[in-house]
């Protein structure tokens, strides 16, 4: 291997359990020639679509439509954003190598690259009139993010100079701020428990107040501040949130949400993030029921996974790589006992691979049940390829011999439990269906 | 609306036709703070999500699997993979604002920010070691990409500076070209069929040879010519294509294919492209049987939609907004007759747009088929809302009223028929399910 992570037997942090876990498992790489930004490889890749998946399907629910933003943008937005003044030192600038191709009407050469779609958001907001009837108007982004951190900063999954998030913008009237905070707050708990991150790590809230660099009056911030106070002792109870002074975003207070990682490192997570000071500058306007036409709505910044590379991060110390089914991208391992079960194994693969591997059609069904479901007809004895495939991880160990073939069943055990039952391929397809509706 | 496209009532290209569209059913806009990059709006981000959704399920039944690769890289890599004396004036650079924030090793501040994929993808494969038994390799990648087009080029979606690709590099040996190819050009004949672009629009194959500017000798790049000349013969006859002189790609040689649009315009979709260079460049190796360990697999470079931004585009033309309803972005409009009938239009809405809406559950499943059903429960006539649902483009009404309510029934019928059926919601949901599976 070209370029490899050091393994080390006993880890010493998230990072490097992380690290070494990864290793194992082919999860994700980092290489010199793009400090900080992730690749994700094969099996990491379908770890991080399934969490966008499940996300996009939690948005649809709650009135999110997903939008699709540039990635750069010339420096006259940061500037009307704030960004440029309070954020420039975490961006970074593009410029195309040849000015000539970039004479546009502006005049202006430089363009930042996004570290926050919310500028991009408020672009699209105000690109149609409004009206009070379509508040709360709430766009979903997963865009990559890029922010300048320091090299010596840089950390696994955890600190990254390119990520993504799940990441949410609400645009509604002062009304409707409690609501929609509340929901954030049920989706953040709902959505950790599904995970069982809330069982093991505490949950820790936080309100960030206004920090030394800020936007705005300081009245239109404790406005804001005492809102999220509200929300918090509401939806999360008086006793069980903390202040962190300053920490607040430079548009606006947030509340903040903290999982403790296996090794008692908190990392943040999910957020909530009142802001009056961006639909200022972008003039954002909607025309409310007696027909006035300036009226400004407030902005909620909100994520629930937050970054999904730190996320990940955690649900690997959660799970120690013992993936639940569900989510695991290594679902099942067939194991035909000889050469003569090769082709009965084959069939029950395609079956549970689902409609999208069916080569009977010439183009793929769209939707539909799909497992990650391998093949292992090596020439070696069952019981080692049976222990190779509980070392990968694999949930499920689907075993293939004669007698079976005559029943028309399968030989199967889970990762953690050596109880053989024998089913059919239809009762095993229904049984992972189930468990993947269940999030298990 | 603040910033708006001149819309045009006779429109002369198929730009015109398109940004028109476009403002009517509200699928994507454009702004100058950053010409040349789309933003999709919620409804033209359906359209593409699902164009990619369709690709993936393609992609995984070629044997790809999908990775996710960083989108800047250090100036070293693009020296190595020679986009930097080839290519360079079409890249954007990118520098931290802050320079003191990146003090690597390597002491070098710039980036590129990609183009391409395929040097990302070289890092991948290079990481471990491959033996002859996993090859074919193949990467799939819907990243964002960024190229330099000048700004009086810009047009539409159908030339941008940010794009995406159903990108894809496969690494094989030299016995595995033709039929690595030939699947290629299988998979393109088979896609276009479905959007019916190749009945309407002749589909024209070109063989691009050595450009002015290219890496590595000659003879090499003849022997590629010939391969993809024999699979041309093979796959698409040898009467069917023709060769555009010095329009390969700077490190290989390529076949492009391009469909023409309603206004007699050609654009290039799919591409096949065969590559000896970068391999050589990136040193790639694999394990032969034999046990050598210095054997170079070959490179090709592959796409089926080329970007999804044209292909939009060409879609656009294609069905002048009249989507069919496997990818309409508005598949069904409910119409409640009065008041009343509300309440159960709603409930329709619910089953018709499937378990991840559903709210008795508080977490939403990640599979099965959820369509895109609204409700118009204005207080106007129901021939009105139908008009107005039908100048829309939703594929189906739903009627609700007392005679159906009473029977369990709704009363359907097509955007392009006035012939009205009455089926219960669940035939309903079942026969949008098999309009979905059939690409209908
Ligand atoms: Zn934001
Ligand atoms: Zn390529």
């Amino acid at each position: 291997s070209r370029r490899g992570f050091s393994t080390k037997p006993q880890p010493e942090s998230s990072t490097q359990a992380n690290i070494s876990l990864s290793n194992k498992q082919r999860l994700f790489m980092t290489d010199p020639v793009s400090p900080g930004s992730i690749f994700f490889l094969p099996h990491g890749t379908r770890l991080f679509n399934k969490l966008v998946s499940f996300m996009k399907n939690q948005q649809a629910r709650y009135g999110f439509e997903e939008i699709i933003t540039p990635l750069i943008y010339k420096t006259q937005l940061w500037e009307q954003s704030g960004h440029w003044e309070n954020y420039k030192d975490d961006m970074f600038k593009v410029q195309g190598f040849n000015k000539s191709r970039d004479e546009d009407e502006s005049g202006l050469h430089e363009y930042g690259l996004k570290p926050m779609n919310c500028p991009g958001h408020c672009i699209v907001y105000s690109q149609f009139d409004r009206s009070y009837q379509e508040l709360p108007v709430r766009f979903s982004d997963f865009s990559s993010l890029h922010r300048n951190e320091a090299s010596g900063a840089l950390s696994g999954l955890t600190r990254v100079r390119r990520f993504h998030q799940d990441d949410g913008h609400i645009f509604c009237t002062m009304d409707q701020i409690n609501h929609e905070i509340a929901n954030t707050i049920k989706l953040i708990k709902d959505t950790y428990k599904v995970f069982g991150v809330a069982e093991k790590n505490d949950i820790t809230y936080y309100l960030s107040t206004r920090p030394e660099q800020y936007l705005g009056d300081i009245s239109t911030w404790e406005r804001a501040e005492s809102r999220l106070k509200e929300s918090l002792d509401k939806s999360v109870g008086s006793e069980k949130w903390s202040v962190r002074e300053g920490d607040g975003a430079f548009y606006g207070p947030k509340i903040d949400v903290l999982l403790q990682d296996a090794f008692g490192k908190k990392h943040q997570v999910g957020t909530v993030q009142l802001d009056f000071q961006l639909p200022s500058r972008f003039d954002l306007k909607f025309v409310s029921n007696d027909g006035s036409r300036s009226n400004r709505p407030i902005m909620i910044h909100r994520a629930i996974f937050g970054s999904l590379e730190r996320f990940i991060a955690i649900l690997m110390d959660q799970y120690q790589g013992k993936w639940p089914f569900w989510i695991n991208p290594r679902q099942a391992m067939i194991i035909p006992v000889n050469e003569s079960h090769v082709e009965p194994a084959r069939k029950l693969q395609k079956q549970l691979q689902g409609d999208i591997l069916n080569e009977n059609v010439p183009i793929s069904p769209i939707t539909g049940y799909n497992f990650y479901v391998d093949l292992d007809d090596r020439n070696e004895t069952v019981g080692n390829r049976i222990k190779d495939a509980i070392q990968k991880s694999y949930s499920y160990i689907l075993m293939l011999g004669d007698k079976d073939i005559e029943k028309g069943t399968v030989a199967i055990r889970s990762r953690d439990n050596r109880k053989i039952e024998n089913l059919t391929p239809t009762e095993i397809y229904e049984k992972f269906i189930k468990l993947e509706k269940t999030f298990q």
